[in-house]
């Protein structure tokens, strides 16, 4: 690929224009590296520098360590030109060149892997350039930081020893902020941190710059292996085989005094979405201080009082930088002795409304077309609208009664509940075994991210708005509220001291991550109202007229079709007749149905059910109104219905101590019942239409009782078309027996009431047999619903009642399965069986309907395949109808160009 | 297809050379209609007559029962050229013509359809015959003939009132036997059931000869819709569609006195295959006497010698017939006055041992090529070999203990032991709830068929070696002895004299149905020896020459392996290793290792596993000594091997009441085990390589055990190559993770013991998402084995313990399947995904061997499926392998011309 080239100068890499020229350089160069060059060929001030590919990292580890041949002198090659741009030389004591080493990987992984400052800094330097600049406090601030970072990530010493001797110098010295420190300070560190390499390494601390800057690089090629980047690889998906780029900078620096600083800014506000910089600013800092949330940060308003020229120009770049990218961006900067550099540039992180809003500015403000702003939200942002949030009388009342503990900057929005744990491995822990858990730390680092993503909420005492737990917890839609310095953390102790409260681990707290409140207790949640998010409802929008599919609501009450109603269903792609069936006041009679031993008595209480299922039906026509309705017919065995065998036992042995004989007697039956119904296999036992063909009589009744509600809703002036869906179908046969007895039912009610309606008879597919002789089943089904939880089940032979805690989840975990197949659809698998079913379903009925139930209905991926292989509808849960319409059109963007091309048909 | 000819003298068919030509007319004018052009064409005394065709059959009964237009002009015509060929005139007082109105399908259903003699006589014509015969009595015989069979078929009045006229008449004469019957007893018969018929219907019996026959032909179609008829298709497998066809013939009359006579001759002995006439003679008697069985009849010895000359001019036309058919052929015949009149031939029916030594002796012959007589003969027929015969000391011991009840023609061979049964409904119900039954009966009936395909045996106390009875229990392998006339029926009571013994309904009884002897009790049954089997052994080594398929056994156990070897198997093709586990001395330790809570406890039990498997296997490899020898690791969920929660409860119960609270303790151990390793749907949960993954230790130790095993078979100079399958794969990771460890495991004993084996690793094909995927798992498995009992299964969705008895039995039942899918492929499903599979693996990995175990491996129709996907082998139990090397040799030739002509490939 590369044949030889390692070393790109920033000012050497040719511009990238079509989307495929982008994506080769981010590849080649990483995202920083790609985006320094970008920025210094757009005219921005970017120290000189270059990049050593992700070629050459790739080759590095490939070869168990070994630079690859001909990078050196590449490498030496780009200095002599960064000191020919700076005028300075590397290692020169008069004028000495210093510079960064960055990781910097294709796709972002913010803070995951090493970093070394100032290299290029030793004793004969580091006098040179206390002689050159006059500041020596600077100096060896700046010396001291290379000895620590070197020593913790080249060395691989850890930073403990190293905040330790700060500290212990602090205490000396009765300082708090570093910014006290004094020159004498920094120098004194200096000479500690060098003794400590010594005494742990049995070596000094380099002093040739370049054997320093070798040993960065090398360090920096090796953390792409490194376990927290492993970690976060495997939790956002990104592939393990791409490494990263090394970015070898000229360094500016921020701690020049207080006409110098860092900071970094988001060209919008990644919260809330607005359109104003935001931001952290750190006078007289350098950059590292910022990210790790370890100080306090000003916002932008500081940087602009005190220096608004500077603010003026950041202002104007930050723009510029917008437009070139057509996105928000999260800009690294420098301020040194009031010239602006910037250090880097990339795609800001957001949050689910923030990704909303910008996306949808971005269009009105002819940034972007519909097509890409309906790109740039993930439909997993919009679940988070749908999640519950704090009901705000319940949040008074808890301020009220005193449990209010505290404040924090919002970093990530949503209502957090759970009890209080003090580290990663027991929110892991805790979680696992169904504790809502909410992890408060001082501050978090890169190690505590497998702790984070299991949290209901994350609370730190310290840090900024884009501090590390910020920016992942934004990342992964966790509620996070930090920096709630008026906390107090005994971390040892296991406790938190908040207004008067003293919070134990296992404590129930509650975070709005939206305010940035912290309670003490559990506060109750309700649903966020999706209707007044206004620029959501407008990406929905576009969304709804860009998808081709169908989106429709499972639902089987009529609340739940008002629900799906105000989510955007376009109608119910599944009513499930048996949770009718499972009610309380409706139970005993069902009971009475499956138990009763004479045909007398089955008819009577399938007679008392009718009425029921009947205004159930009505509910739900009379909420949807014309759109469609598909009605499933009864599916589960029917010992689900019963008590089980252990609960008729105990209380058979009641009735008997206290001599009930009348009711021992009908428990036996019940178990008797119970033990003729019972099945080793249930999942593959009687049944759906096995059911129907073996006890016709509830399909019957069922099928009555909505052709009943439909006259009598089109009475009324309504509009119905029902549709009703066969179970658990696996032979044409099937269909052939049951269809013309349930479609005599309801001619037989037409003709009754003297209404017409139209109808339509479907099956389901979630039998493999099904899917194999489809061809067969569309002779006579006149619609498809794919139940591909069932189809999951049996393609893979994987008990949905079981399999997870089992084996599957352990199946997940060791790569064996990219994804859980209940969540995901198993394209390569399952998908296939479906793609079949269309297809030859398709080829025996053109007009075939085909839509898919269940799980995967609302799954972005599944909807996806969904729509690749032309299904006509989706039909999940109220819940995730948004996230549905969304990922829908997204579907239909992403495959256009693969159907123009022929790619699929 | 007919277009308005349907009728066909005799010798107006053309004749037909090709299969397909004498198929087609088969079809069209039946079997018997057929053979008789064909005989007529070849120059053998036929009677003159003709067909009515199939085709009007079938339009008669679709239009409602009206006769097609055209057809009785064409009889007439007909009738007017047999009166022109035989001088006589039909309904002319002076020499009037008579004819027989026979039914006569395409396949022979003996006699399930009606027939009407005599047609054509009246009170005028019988007057006439008289004169011109000056036998009265011959003539008033036929008379009261026509008007019974008359008034039961065709009035559908029955024959119990007509057989009762008859015989009070014979108990008045004081006469035994239809012989000695005097002429005015037959006129008084003749007038007593024109007297019924007009009693029970209020008209007179027709004296206009054209009505009876218009009538007669019209009942004879109409009897094609007989519930016997239909019964017999079902039971058959023959379509309902096909109609009969109408033999109308001149009739020729065998009860003429003492120089006539009526008879059924095979060409060979159907029971033994042997090369000489049997059949059944009845001096002075019509054909429906010899075929209901309600006379005694004499052998064929009896001709011989009463008329020498027809005997040998009937041998000659034997031999001609099988010249002609090429093969043993079934003929019925009429002697009238010394002139030998041929009725009827066609295919004998014959048992599974005649089949064989038929097929074999004709190939011998130079008759019939190695392929057609590898076809004369039906798979199933060899199972008979492989089924229990009586253990010889055994029928001694009853002999002498008195047993002995009696003894009878040995009608169909096989041992038989049931219980005793009157007729035919309790035979069925008994049956079905699972009980044996042997049903007795004076003789048999069409209508009597549904309880003798459900008995194990039969007995009559009439009739002979063609009789219903016998001709049925031959055709469906059911052991039966007929004409036991020894034995005394009282049907009414319920109970059998026989030999000093009064047998009651319920007792058990055994038949011989070799020997023909009939015993009190239950005799102990033996395996048949199929290696004297002489004819059989040339039969099968003519298959094995022929096939394709290999044929290997499943074998568990080393004495499995002998056996499968004796009967021919090529190789074990599955060993399920924990079929090992269950052994009474084992089960302790498995229970043990599942149990352990502890590492070193379960290696423990697991070492003690090892040495026991190694033996298993040592075994199987010294009898196997180089063929190939399948071993599939273990499969089943783990608590199959624990006892069941509740009789750990009732222990447990037990324990504590005695105060045994270590064992106590125990149990409770065992209890929460079993609990943990519960599963809803265990066929779809933790067992073959799920299993595995999650517990490699139990595998790891089974494949050490193989290796050790073939280690020391080879050292004691065998030959070994090892097959390790893996049951239960889904998805080709699942390979990936476990193939290694367990090649690890291989190579480390193969260095432990410095030897070199060949082996190679497999996967079942059992889980539809492997055979969708097979080209991946083609990548890694070397060889696939279809697991089609867990494919049927999950892709079908039909719980293989419990589908049967829940609805699968009722499905089959009510024709929504063709079969029960675990017994034969369902080939458009199950099928489907194999041939996927099959062709998917082969493309990836073009040397995969592929092959079957389970049921369907020795399932003829199956057989014939995996020849024509081109699957390497078959695999199937030791009692099967002769019936599916046959199967595999009759695929091969019947899939020859497929292929050839490119309609398979």
């Amino acid at each position: 690929m590369n044949s030889g080239k390692w070393v790109f100068r920033f000012d050497e890499v040719p511009p990238a224009e079509t989307h495929h020229e982008k994506e080769s350089l981010r590849a080649l160069l990483g995202g920083k590296g790609a985006s320094l060059a970008e920025m210094s060929r757009i005219g921005l001030p970017v120290p000189p520098g270059f990049v050593i590919t992700t070629d050459a990292c790739v080759e590095y580890l490939g070869s168990g360590g070994e630079l690859p041949e001909g990078l050196w002198d590449q490498v030496l090659e780009a200095m002599g030109r960064i000191e020919e741009a700076t005028g300075k030389g590397f290692g020169d004591a008069e004028n000495p060149l210093l510079v960064s080493c960055r990781s910097g990987a294709m796709h972002s992984m913010p803070g995951m892997m090493d970093t070394v400052l100032n290299v290029g800094l030793n004793d004969e330097t580091a006098a040179g350039l206390t002689a050159a600049s006059g500041d020596e406090r600077f100096v060896y601030d700046a010396y001291r930081r290379l000895i620590q970072m070197f020593g913790s990530v080249v060395l691989e010493l850890g930073d403990g020893a190293f905040e330790e001797s700060l500290e212990r110098i602090k205490r000396d010295r009765q300082v708090l902020s570093d910014a006290e420190m004094t020159a004498s300070d920094w120098k004194q560190l200096t000479a500690g941190f060098k003794q400590i390499i010594r005494a742990r390494t049995g070596t000094e601390f380099p002093q040739d710059p370049f054997e320093q800057l070798r040993m960065a690089v090398q360090a920096v090629f090796g953390s792409w292996n490194g376990k927290r980047a492993f970690d976060y690889r495997n939790a956002s998906g990104i592939p393990h085989d791409l490494g990263t780029a090394v970015n070898v900078v000229s360094m500016v620096f921020g701690n020049m005094g207080l006409d110098s600083g860092t900071g970094v800014v988001f060209t919008r506000n990644p919260v809330t979405g607005e359109r104003t910089l935001y931001g952290d600013y750190l006078p007289n800092a350098q950059g590292e201080d910022v990210v790790a949330g370890i100080r306090n940060t000003e916002s932008m308003t500081g940087l602009g009082e005190r220096m608004p020229e500077v603010a003026r120009e950041l202002t104007r770049i930050c723009r510029k930088l917008e437009e070139r990218y057509r996105d928000m961006q999260d800009v690294e900067f420098t301020v040194e002795r009031r010239k602006l550099w910037i250090l880097q540039t990339r795609t800001g992180q957001r949050t689910a409304r923030a990704a909303i809003r910008i996306a949808v500015d971005l269009c009105n403000e002819g940034c972007v077309t519909h097509d890409e702003a309906l790109l740039r939200v993930r439909p997993e942002d919009i679940d988070v609208f749908l999640h519950p949030a704090f009901a705000p009388r319940a949040k008074d009342m808890a301020r009220d009664a005193g449990n209010l503990l505290g404040r924090g900057v919002n970093a990530s929005p949503g209502a957090a509940v759970g009890r209080v744990v003090f580290d990663a491995d027991t929110a892991e822990k805790w979680s696992r075994e169904g504790t809502d858990v909410v992890m408060v730390r001082p501050f978090t680092r890169p190690d505590d991210v497998h702790g984070m993503l299991v949290s209901r909420g994350i609370l730190t005492i310290e840090g900024g708005a884009t501090s590390h737990a910020a920016v992942v917890a934004r990342q992964f839609g966790v509620p996070c509220i930090v920096g709630a310095g008026g906390m107090e953390l005994r971390e040892t102790k296991l406790r938190l001291k908040a207004n008067g409260h003293l919070v134990r681990e296992g404590d129930w707290i509650s975070l709005d991550g939206t305010s940035g409140e912290i309670f003490l207790g559990r506060i109750p949640t309700v649903e966020s109202d999706l209707e007044k998010q206004e620029d959501l409802q407008t990406l929905l929008s576009w969304a709804d007229s860009r998808r081709h599919l169908g989106v429709l609501a499972n639902a089987d009450h009529p609340q739940d079709a008002v629900r799906a109603l105000a989510y955007g269903a376009e109608g119910v792609g599944l009513c499930r007749t048996e949770h009718m069936f499972f009610e309380a006041s409706r139970l005993p009679i069902v009971r009475q149905m499956i138990l009763s031993s004479d045909e007398t008595e089955r008819k009577q209480a399938l007679s008392r059910l009718l009425p029921l299922q009947q205004g159930d039906f009505e509910g739900l026509f009379r909420v949807m109104d014309g759109r469609p309705v598909v009605i499933r017919l009864i599916d589960p065995p029917l010992h689900e219905f019963l008590p089980t065998e252990e609960e008729i036992r105990v209380r058979l042995r009641l009735c008997r101590t206290e001599g009930r004989a009348q009711e021992a007697s009908e428990l036996q039956r019940t178990l008797a019942t119970l033990r003729k119904l019972h099945e080793s296999n249930p999942m593959m036992g009687l049944r759906g239409i096995r059911l129907s063909i073996v006890m016709p009589g509830i399909v019957s009744m069922q099928v009555r009782a909505v052709f009943e509600a439909a006259c009598n809703v089109v009475q009324e002036g309504g509009t119905v078309r029902p549709k009703i869906l066969i179970p658990l179908v696996g032979h044409v046969n099937e269909l052939k027996v049951i269809q013309p007895i349930l479609e005599r039912v309801a001619v037989e009610v037409m003709r009754e009431r003297g209404r017409r309606l139209e109808y339509m008879f479907g099956t389901m597919i979630e039998v493999p047999r099904a899917a194999i002789t489809a061809s067969q089943l569309a002779e006579v089904a006149e619609f498809f619903s794919f139940g591909t939880n069932d189809l999951t089940q049996m393609t893979l032979g994987y008990s949905r009642d079981d399999a997870e805690t089992h084996f599957l989840l352990r199946y997940v975990d060791e790569g064996i399965l990219p994804s859980n197949p209940f969540q995901t659809l198993d394209q390569e698998g399952v998908g296939r069986l479906v793609r079949i079913a269309v297809r030859e379903g398709r080829a025996r009925r053109p007009n075939l309907e085909i839509g898919i139930c269940g799980e995967h209905g609302g799954d972005t991926e599944s909807i996806d395949f969904c729509h690749r292989i032309k299904m006509d509808y989706v039909s999940c849960s109220p819940f995730r109808v948004p996230v549905a319409r969304l990922a829908a059109a997204q579907a239909a963007i992403r495959a256009a160009p693969l159907f123009a091309e022929g790619q699929i048909h």
